[in-house]
């Protein structure tokens, strides 16, 4: 197994499937009965969070405490950081305190991968800036499998704000990387100029949602960044939802079979209506579930657990 | 038993006493020798507290570590919430990462009951605006069966702002159930208009503090709630003081046997003179002792604790 | 054994050096393999802070888990204080939690002395005001021992800004009782003026950091408080790092097996550069380590683990 997990690049489709494999078989035992594993007993887990993000936070917590892991939970405002010291001195302290696994989310792209050159432990990418969420995207692709029977031969939209997107970029690297095909929609402003096809031969660019619906199997829906919205990028945000949010009369053009995901936290009204988010076809209860199963894996198998 | 605790009024009687008893059991076990019980062992409690209050959550965090259990505790301020996140997806959050018990805190009276029906785990209030506390006046009520041998029959003063008081408001709810008759005492814009024998045949009214000392086996005193003063409903913080306010002299009119009661935090010099929380007739140190004892019996008892 | 830890001046040489002992036989034993002893299991350590300390905390943290104590951490931003509450009644709710231990960082001197007449249980100051800082003496000491064999004997130089630093002021007091020569350095206004011969005569005082430096085994350099300077006391942070701050060349004239210190968090480039602080000399990365070694032989010995 890999030793950190950086980025959804970092896993081939074969460590990809062992880690889905591994969340399922957690979360068959880790049921009501046996509830709390051994696994981790005595290794320590710091959540380093240099943005708020109180779920992700708690599902990595909520993981690490089911295999009896001790959880440290740092949180940089209030820190040391507000007196000079550097990502670099935090990181050495975390080492020196024997941190066996750090969790970070930090407002910098690339800070994971600098914080895993500084310490021993295991670096876990939980969100760094506009680049990657790879936990995210192994939840997704944990919550596909489990409701559609596979990955591989799915087609996948994801629509919205790709540009800004750490969850899409994620997606999209797991997601092909396990055989689906991708499109991208939204707003030819938020679609990053270099994706397509030349970047990979599974992945296709779209300005139209509803062309696209019909063809799918997942749509993923992202959240709405309304601190971005209104300025030059965009007419409005009534324009938007217009064009790009999800309601029930668009969700009819889906296939039958087809569900929808979407990250969370939700602007109900805005990227989905409540008719869709509270639907038969929304997975969004589930991918919080998947979460920790996810993230169970994905300590287990970095932390070596035996 | 009940499946969440959401009122004062959810507890008749037997309920209200099999929580008692518990917790006295609890108390005498879980002292300095065995300290901890394996009750609640893989069991998760969420703190879920969107005001600050760190007594009772600290309150309920030792508690449920008591028991064995994991806590988690999840503070609304810096959390997705200010990403637009209703009530209802944080709750169902919650539910899909396995919480089993959702302790509340929150600033809008009925939020709990409303999160009660999204989650499948129990719901404990831990103070709804200005609702209820039920947690509260359970300790209340041992502390006083455990200083006066029983509930039953006593005579209880509440005094200060019962219009604004989930204290008070729990308490008047737990007392009257257990047999006990209550006066509320205090300024008549600070009375709600509908409290009187009217709603229980053992509630009075009084705005005479005075002339109510003599006659009583408890006097619970109310936090005066600052922010709320110096308006329209009262002339002066000094005139409250010298109205409401417990001081020596006053304290010399309770009979011999009465006790002196605070939830916390007091106001020294406001409500309560330092002569007077510190004397040997006040129970405050103890209601705060007795409150990990009650909280672990709500617990136990809520997640059904083998 | 001692029942607090408020003073680095509660430890006479024999108690000292059983916490050194105690400190090096429990890094010894919970290394990777049983990181996690059983020790404390039961016990509550409360760790209760008034300013914001991520570090000393988490090392805290860190110890009291690895002794498999429950840990609370009450933060006083939000907390009731802000409601009125005193550190009295603080410390009186904690006390009838059941509070085993009470670590303390608090911004007025003294605090934590006024905290262990309140509690039962045992007070460690982790910081109180320009007051003192003893578990850092500790492991400053514990890591002079681990890196040059004894702390009897050596000569300590402490440089920067004395007469704010608790930290400077608990290790005067902890390596002259375990017969180090400690010299103090830095502008004759952050000197407090009755320091020297007269108060110990292992103490001396200079202002000429270049001449002190070929005579001592360890450099300790203080963190530059910037908010206390560009003010009267001091021209200028350039003026200050010109002749207090340690750089490469300045290094060159320690002696070979001489250690430079730190206990973080840096202000790189003010009174240490980085080429300084990651040489071969630095010890600051073990110092985080053996913190959180030296505070489970603290918890562990005030605490009277069996």
């Amino acid at each position: 197994m890999i030793k950190h997990l950086l980025s959804a690049a970092d896993l081939d489709a074969q460590h990809a499937t062992l880690v889905l494999d591994t969340a399922a078989e957690l979360a068959a035992v880790s049921g009501r009965e046996v509830k709390k594993l051994p696994t981790l007993r005595g290794r320590t887990v710091v959540n380093l969070f240099y943005e708020d993000s109180t779920r992700t936070r708690i599902s990595f917590e909520a993981a690490a405490k089911r295999l009896s892991a001790d959880v440290i939970n740092f949180s940089a405002k209030g820190s040391s950081v507000s007196k000079g010291e550097s990502l670099k001195d935090t990181a050495l302290t975390l080492q020196a305190m024997g941190a066996d696994a750090v969790v970070v989310r930090h407002p910098a792209s690339g800070a994971p991968h600098r914080l895993a050159s500084w310490v021993d432990g295991s670096v876990v990418n939980a969100g760094d800036g506009t680049h990657e969420h790879p936990t995210q995207a192994l939840l997704d692709a944990y919550t596909m499998r489990s409701r559609l029977g596979r990955v591989a031969g799915l087609h996948v939209a994801i629509v919205g704000d790709v540009l800004h997107s750490r969850v899409a970029r994620s997606n999209v690297l797991l997601l092909t990387t396990l055989g689906a095909k991708v499109t991208v929609v939204g707003p030819p402003t938020l679609i990053p100029v270099d994706v397509g096809p030349a970047l990979s031969p599974d992945l296709r660019v779209s300005y139209d949602l509803d062309a696209v619906l019909p063809d799918v199997d997942v749509v993923m829906m992202l959240r709405v960044q309304r601190e971005r919205m209104n300025d030059s990028f965009f007419p409005s945000t009534r324009e938007y939802a217009r064009r790009y949010g999800l309601d029930a009369t668009r969700m009819r053009r889906l296939p039958e079979h087809a569900i929808v995901m979407h990250p969370g936290p939700m602007v109900r009204g805005m990227e989905i209506t409540p008719e869709v988010a509270d639907s038969a076809r929304s997975t969004i209860v589930e991918q919080v579930a998947n979460g920790v199963s996810v993230r169970m894996a994905v300590l287990y198998l970095l932390l070596g657990g035996k």
